[in-house]
């Protein structure tokens, strides 16, 4: 049985929708979960949910949480018993398969990174996230914020990285994977993106070529590569429009009693619609290259959120992602991992 | 009067939607057209409108065509007398206030730079897509596409340009202007943006500082800079992620009866909501910086957007936003125009 560690004090809501995630992944999938955080605090939160007590859950203490508003560095330096420090630190010593947080991404990553360390040829780890297509499918994009101000290289690997997990998650034999630029000719592009696709034509994966904005969401592609900031705009862009349109329309729906009652009649649309555009349902985005298994969820996580990262944490331990990444990157020639 | 320039061959659907356009513009603003492109294909269209025969429409000819497909540096040097290249001249010529195209935006923005030139003080012109926002205001992002791989003095200039466009044609009096980054403190974002920050931060405009992917629909800032690699891959991202919305809605909206009942009962809601994420009311992206007014369409353009392009393009003329940024850019210090 997989172990998983759960920051328990990272989400907006904390500890809530970790407590009842945990109890969730523990009841439906085959883990074992460790809650970090602060004893007390847990335990009395747990003391509402008495069939916990029957499940393979645990409480590690933590001292310290690491919040939104921390900055990154100084989180690290400061909060040497964050939840974040010792959930990692019990990946880093064997004692937990995978690590789950859905606290502030900057210092999850960086604590990853001292922690865990990255694995041997990655020169940069990435965030990669996951959301659903209109044909119905996953997708992943990747580096969304772990790195600005990328070299050409560090797209190659992250191509390989997010080909590599894109295949052992999903079961995808030759997942597509494109770059994500303003035209689909190779000359179309920045200069980052010029010269990564000269790199990525020559990898043994199914590269499909520049993908331009509109094609993150059409299913015509599985991995789509970029830097750290392009990746981060591109995220919060979506989250910005689904935000639009859901306030459109409600203003509409809303504006007289015929609406309404057609609302009404609609809603199981609605509801459904939601659930078919809803991240909590993959389960947050997974750092790409660390020496371990480290999956960030959205802050607004839910317990249905915890849960499906909790079994993608596991899925990534059980599918040993990361010892395939090591092996690719050492069949590279050496100027990759440079 | 105003004489507007329209390219009766660009949009994907041409000349229908143009002429149709040029129509209402002339019907409903106080502009004359003249309509540019193959003379006979353009009467022929023009003999099943009799009424645009009562008004300020004419046609001039020009014998070629750019395509989307045609490559922008290869149209430019090939095809001499493109409607494109013929509209712009004669806004050059001063025949026209301004020209309007739903054609090829990259050769449209290259044929204006070599027919018009760039404004005195101008390093590089750059588009600004207009856009609704949920707080029912329009807010622009510039550049989406005319320059990738920028100098942090470009998104300066791109700061001042947009800042006086929106100033004069959406008539606020001191439009909140923000760096497009992946975080609000100033030490967040690429080499670039931070750069970009030092610079703007100068500026007598209202700089609010870094805003995020999430903050261009919510209608807390009204002019966003960014390089036009991630200004494009901004755009089109959200073009993709309203397709993958109204899919899925329309999906589960046809999936039982009761659903489609309720509708039907909803239906003028979709429809208002539908309007009020059109981009055609806005009328196009103006092409900042150069030597006369240039206003670019998308090209699935229908009759409204061209009409409202022409109205932007009269209004650009006679705010003579032009004169502003040039004797804006003038009054900076002298790094900024080199």
């Amino acid at each position: 049985m997989a172990i998983i560690a759960v920051d328990a004090m990272g989400s907006d809501r904390a500890p809530k929708p970790e407590i009842e995630g945990a109890i969730l992944a523990a009841r439906q999938h085959h883990v074992h979960i460790l809650l970090v955080g602060k004893e007390d605090l847990l335990q009395n939160e747990l003391a509402h949910h008495p069939q916990a007590a029957r499940l393979p859950i645990e409480v590690v203490h933590a001292s310290e949480a690491i919040t939104m508003e921390d900055k990154a560095a100084q989180a690290l330096r400061a909060k040497r018993d964050s939840s974040m420090r010792v959930g990692l630190r019990l990946v880093h010593e064997g004692r937990a398969a995978g690590f789950v947080t859905a606290g502030n991404t900057g210092a999850a990553m960086a604590t990853a990174k001292i922690i865990l360390g990255t694995l041997p040829g990655v020169d940069r780890p990435a965030l990669a996230a996951v959301f659903p297509t209109a044909a119905g499918t996953a997708a992943i994009l990747v580096d969304v914020g772990a790195n600005v101000d990328c070299k050409p290289y560090n797209l190659e690997q992250f191509a390989i990285m997010g080909e590599i997990y894109f295949r052992s998650i999903f079961g995808t034999r030759r997942p597509r994977v494109g770059l994500l630029s303003i035209g689909e000719e190779e000359t179309k592009g920045n200069d980052l993106t010029r010269q990564a696709y000269q790199l990525l034509k020559q990898l043994p994966i199914n590269f499909v070529g520049n993908v331009e904005g509109r094609d993150l969401y059409n299913g015509q592609v599985d991995v789509i590569v970029c830097d750290g900031f392009v990746g981060n705009v591109a995220l919060k862009i979506s989250e910005g429009v689904v935000e639009l349109v859901r306030e459109a329309l409600k203003d509409s729906l809303r504006a007289t009693i015929t609406r309404q009652v057609g609302f009404l009649l609609s809603r199981k649309a609605f509801v459904e619609f939601k659930k078919r555009v809803d991240y909590t349902e993959y389960g947050g985005a997974p750092l790409l290259g660390v020496k371990g298994v480290c999956i960030v969820s959205h802050g607004s996580s839910n317990a249905n959120a915890i849960k499906n990262a909790v079994r993608v944490a596991s899925e990534f331990a059980e599918h040993k992602i990361n010892a395939t990444i090591e092996q690719e990157l050492s069949r590279l020639p050496a100027e990759v991992t440079s």
